[in-house]
């Protein structure tokens, strides 16, 4: 059957297919970015008291009491928030609104997945600016920026704390980019999923140039439910009714019950200092896995924020997979010439899965060498 | 800030803004198509079980489980089934799939609001089949169909149960689309999200033409849970991927605790009738319905499925909505010159509800006299 040509980014990402192969394999899935355990107690205790109550349609702009949430949050207005399902659909409906053909986006490499595709399903052309990388780890020259903004530039995508290299932007960075932006109008998205797991701390880039970004954000990342898809744009107020709007025709309404659960969730979270456990947790078990690949002298890379540490190992992800572990290779994080022997590793897993794996590479190691 | 010209779908929809208002005004909400009781116990208490457990990414193509279940109730396989963000996800993933600029859909009218926009958004130009409408209802004439297609029409969009206009397309209207379709390699999409709210014998269009049609349905519509966005897409398996893999751009997966939660209703629903309970209790709503409206001596037409009701009315929206009554106004439902005085009252409301407003309009009707 014929399909439209813009389904060549169709393709299963390659997130989705690992963790089929995971499963298929029984390997330990060190591989997409989900939690390997449940969401928090007053998370769950809230969508079970939304249930029943909470079960039909809200706006597409998103539930109020999820707004004005979400208002409290980021200090803006709740007109200043809409509701997505996931921030996946948040960049999407972003991209759709903001950009067409013949304007340019540029895109931090490695990205994120989503980023390329949704370019492309909006006409627009991603410029890609690598970050550096040596033994150091990862870093972004502010002038290859500076570089790569041509007159068709109209949006920069940012993504801090930065999957997979691990960064989080400093202050001096984000203004940097906001003046570059302001110089050059150009629009911002930052997609700031990973705000709360940052282990250094964490400016947000609208904080900077309010008139002209675009925060996005995820309950699935910061409440570790992230099959629960609400997710949320904040932005300047005069074009939220818009990506309302947009987002509308993609799935008319973020999950009602789910979404007045993490109203409540976001109040208890701050309240109870869950994001400071959230962080000590993840920072002890990224430690627990950085401690272990690099005993296994394996040139891992410390990330200062998100659960993703990236590593180069001498052997490539279907290797680790028939060893027992799933993870990403670095390709899928570069559209061409990726750097060499890169794979990102999860360690939103239990203590237990991430010892397995390390056990496991340590015997892949022995059979076929370090470097 | 510019935004694409994209965006000029992106109004709020009459939908949303007609419940906007009710609330904002206190109005008896027969508006949106939502019912004003929770889903069934049997859901909830599904749902209930699935947090805690099924709380992480699900594949695109939806949890293995749903796609089992929904295999089983259309007697198809898994791969045949991808699960979506609700109805709505489904029909933007099909048409951004199925087409884009140059293709023809041809739309029958009056239409549910989403098809226009997302035929836009993919390029396609919606070309208009109008309902026959005099004293005795709606009725689609075949021929016009044939008379519509022209060398780039591409894909057919039906809606059977159809909203609004409460039509139950017999076989022989089926048949005759599959033979439409066959002959000029048209492929259809069936929109059947109320096939389970059909007051009439309801034939499926796959039966007549599985090998081009991809059937549409809602588990928001047919266990009353419009917020819970679980919908999915049943079609012909070499082109599901592709659908999966557009999907999961939009919104990566629908929200995985509730797809657990509709797998298991699913197999519950059918096991305890619970459809056939659904449908003798909206064939009395739809019934005392029209038996007020007709009292009133305004001009209703009793629907042969779905819960929606079309009526004719001295009285503008506005007057009702001032009355004390939301409805949404015919014009919603056609692109150009709608039929005068046209109206639909959603009747998946509590009875009282329905009592209370055929009272408001009992007043009006007074005040302001019928035809
Ligand atoms: C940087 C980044 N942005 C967005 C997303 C998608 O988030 P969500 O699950 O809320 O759609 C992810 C998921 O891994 C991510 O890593
Ligand atoms: C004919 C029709 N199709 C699709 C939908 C959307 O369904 P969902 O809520 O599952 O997105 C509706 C909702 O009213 C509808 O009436």
């Amino acid at each position: 059957m014929r399909v439209h040509p813009r389904t060549r980014v169709a393709q299963e990402s390659i997130f989705a297919r690992m963790s089929r192969l995971a499963q298929e394999k029984g390997a330990v899935n060190l591989g997409q970015g989900f939690p390997s355990e449940p969401p928090p107690a007053f998370l769950l205790e809230a969508a079970g008291r939304a249930l029943g109550r909470y079960d039909q349609y809200a706006p597409p702009a998103g539930h109020p009491r999820l707004r004005e949430a979400l208002a409290e949050e980021y200090g803006v207005e709740p007109e200043e928030v809409v509701v997505t399902s996931g921030a996946t659909e948040a960049i999407h409906a972003l991209l759709q609104t903001l950009v067409g053909p013949g304007d340019e986006v540029i895109v931090l490499e490695p990205f994120f997945d989503v980023y390329l595709p949704d370019a492309a399903l909006a006409g627009a052309e991603a410029r890609l600016v690598r970050l550096d990388l040596d033994e150091g780890g990862f870093r972004l020259d502010p002038k290859r920026l500076q570089e790569a903004v041509t007159p068709r530039t109209r949006l920069l995508l940012l993504n801090t704390p930065m999957n997979p290299a691990g960064l989080v932007f400093p202050e001096k960075t984000l203004e940097a980019i906001a003046r570059l932006a302001q110089k050059h109008d150009l629009l911002i998205v930052s997609d700031e999923v990973y705000e709360e797991l940052a282990f250094v701390p964490f400016p947000r880039m609208r904080a900077f140039a309010p008139e002209r970004t675009f925060t996005v954000g995820s309950a699935g990342k910061r409440l570790e439910a992230t099959g629960w898809r609400v997710g949320w744009i904040v932005g300047p107020k005069e074009v939220m009714p818009t990506l309302a709007g947009m987002r509308q025709w993609t799935s008319f309404c973020a999950p009602t019950p789910l979404q007045v659960a993490v109203a409540e969730g976001l109040k208890v979270a701050r309240r109870e200092g869950f994001y400071e456990a959230l962080r000590s947790k993840y920072r002890a078990r990224r430690d627990l896995l950085y401690g272990g690949l690099s005993a296994l002298e394996f040139k891992a890379f410390l990330p200062e924020g998100t659960y993703f540490l990236m590593a180069r190992l001498p052997h490539s992800a279907q290797d680790l997979l028939e060893a027992g572990v799933a993870a990403i290779p670095g390709e899928a994080f570069y559209r061409e010439d990726p750097p060499e022997g890169l794979l990102r590793f999860a360690f939103c897993k239990k203590e237990e899965e991430l010892h397995l794996a390390l056990e496991r590479l340590s015997r892949l190691r022995e059979e076929r060498g370090a470097w």
